[in-house]
């Protein structure tokens, strides 16, 4: 076991060998969750508290499931409806409740570093359930998790994230992990969407997605993010989805057993085809929902454990 | 022991030995709640998820409560604020969550059917909560077993379900379960809020309050639902409790030990006297809270009891 | 053991061994938190139900958490979108809730005296959370016990509420129980936020502050409740910092070992500095935080231990 880090703050300062515990560890539980052994104790007796300045039906209900099957004291705090309305900030708001003894914060923020500089403030682990465009650790785990489960590996894979790169928090936790982890990484998408950097991070960028897709083992689509285009261009739905969605004849370019993968709320008919989505032979969608779980569980026990132990 | 279903999706697919089985079981639950005997481990280890994409303080807090009491691990997703708003769909949703293992998913919905829809896409037990005007059998299992228990018997009752019948859910799923109780329905109210086909359900229809309440052993009245009628007519409330509002004159023509009940929540002065709801030798509406949670803890406990059995 | 209340409605009704007595309660949960020994099962069983007619993150997260941590079945319920809207009165939703068997309703509501209405109507231990301008008895009693934490003591103290005390129910629930413990109470602020009949309460009333802080013991600072103010006096931030914000200079005429309160949310730069807010050497607004949910964990404990024996 080499995880000794004190909070998930990010994949950056991540080892391999620290990703390859919470995998490990995650495959563990996504096995229980499988055959019904789903509750244990534990977290029991330690307080968890997820604080999301950004709504997230999925995340926080699956960080909320994640705490409450390990059997720890589960709480949410709505921050949108909060004393933030009453002028208080977001530090205030953090010591406030890092005076309750919480053991574990999750936090998701609007704004990049929000939830590192937080961690310098509490005296409990800090998981970042996504801020800003800066990272979303627990995806980028989930996703490799998924693939690691598809292929056999993490190494040696041509993996292509499609779309929306700019705006996505997703994409760049997921170049990180798969760069630590010795894959090859392509981004594909317009121009546009892509962050002014990319062609320095040791990835191919395309923005055709026949050359993109070509031989790829693994196609991740990402959300179109149009609430986060402030004055930016927009594109029309029916010329994204014609030149960058995902549909039959782009993934025969991919390999014959390539995987398809989105984070989710998928817009069907934008980045995706609906029928490719659902097809259980091709896409691991709602696979990648169910790691989510089990590797927020990983990650919770794993952090717990080292709190315990004075590590991290 | 007769309940073999897989899912609560409404009282029309229930004989009536699965409504029997259901009413003894919520009976010894609502005993023992009486006695303090309130929390046990039936559901523990399981996960039971409420889905509310309407508002319902009392159902939620009804399901939330009986979930807990078993010692399952309850999560409320307010789908309002959720990812719906970001473009996805019903089943999306109900796919996502189903990847996170829950055993029970609760689910309200606006739309008639929606909730079926969603049981075929999901493996876990479905329980309606309300789906649009369709049913809500929770609801008329928990009339069912309030009327029980103060007349000692379903059968050969006269029961008058009154006012607002054809925005209403409450008085679809109660007349489906007093039909199949043998018991004498009576629908009162005006013709405007009378459904189209009511003639024919094999019920009579009123629409004279002194007409319908006569000799009745159980009188219902419902929530004039003004927020279901768009377009369409809207009685003044002073001349619709004129007429069909419940008062002591009313409730004279009824059997002299008629029941009062009321869904809730109650508009005082327009379906119902104030001090009428309030009279505890008359009116049933607290009981029927309290049968509420007992009802939701015997059917959530049923449907786990079969899922393990790999039954249903 | 002398506290033999069915309620916690105010600090009025109390008397100074009642206050003594869920104060020594609360100081041991203060430690056991402290030493990660947070979860027990002293309301295992038991429901308790937040009512909160007002939002308020901290107080709300305060009374789950205890709940919580004592294994109680915990239900928040968000009374503004809830059945209030479709015209249900407080009374009837009380009601209602108090068929579901609570054993703990703890209430937040924007009328004075609205808590005492309610816990007339119900057969539970009712906990008021804030009312109006009326009472916030937890409060009182974890600034109490932050103060004895930090003096040894609560009699024969000099202690200052400054500021907004026309709008505060936490100044008076303060000056209720610090009167009963015999400290010698000082009210500081502009004419305009006294309350008319202040000067009647057996306190030194002060609009300066050079004069109310000589030689206190504690220096309470409350929050400027703008949102209070309706239609009245609104001072202007910069104005009421320089006359009545709490910074060195004014904290300098306190005792040199005096400690700085505040209730929260702060507005920094409005009532206090917020250097001086920070300093742990002399604030101890963290602490206040820490010590709510060792004081409502208590009270909930009490309270349910007299229900158990019929007393109260």
């Amino acid at each position: 076991m080499s995880f000794s880090h004190a909070h998930l703050l990010g994949i950056e300062p991540l080892a391999p060998q620290d990703i390859t515990t919470l995998l490990d560890r995650a495959d563990a539980y996504a096995e229980a969750n499988r055959r019904g052994d789903k509750h244990s104790d534990s977290l029991a007796g330690l307080t968890q508290i997820n604080m999301f300045f950004e709504n997230s039906t999925r995340t926080q209900a699956s960080f909320e499931i994640a705490g409450k099957r390990l059997g720890a004291d589960v709480m949410n705090m709505a921050m949108q409806t909060s004393s933030v309305k009453k002028g208080e900030t977001l530090i205030d708001t953090a010591l406030t409740l890092n005076a309750m003894h919480p053991d574990l914060l999750v936090v998701r923020h609007p704004q990049s570093g929000a939830v590192n500089l937080l961690a310098e403030k509490v005296n409990c682990a800090v998981l970042n359930a996504g801020d800003g465009r800066h990272e979303h650790p627990t995806q980028a785990l989930l996703d490799a998790l998924t693939i690691r489960r598809a292929k056999g590996r993490l190494h040696r894979l041509t993996v292509a994230i499609c779309g929306d790169i700019a705006h996505s928090r997703v994409a760049r936790s997921n170049i990180l992990l798969l760069g630590k982890m010795e894959s090859r990484l392509r981004l594909v998408g317009p121009p546009t969407l892509m962050p002014a950097g990319a062609a320095d991070w040791g990835v191919e960028v395309y923005d055709d997605m026949a050359e993109g897709l070509k031989d790829a083992d693994v196609v991740m689509m990402l959300r179109l993010q149009r609430e986060r285009m402030d004055g930016g261009f927009i594109p029309s739905e029916r010329e994204y989805y014609h030149r960058y969605g995902l549909d039959p004849a782009k993934l025969a370019l991919a390999k014959p057993d390539a995987i398809v993968m989105h984070p989710g709320p998928m817009n069907r008919g934008v980045e995706i085809d609906g029928t490719l989505a659902d097809d259980i032979n091709r896409s691991v969608i709602q696979e990648q929902v169910e790691m989510g779980v089990a590797v927020r569980m990983a990650a919770m026990d794993l952090l717990a454990q080292n709190r315990r132990q004075g590590l991290g």
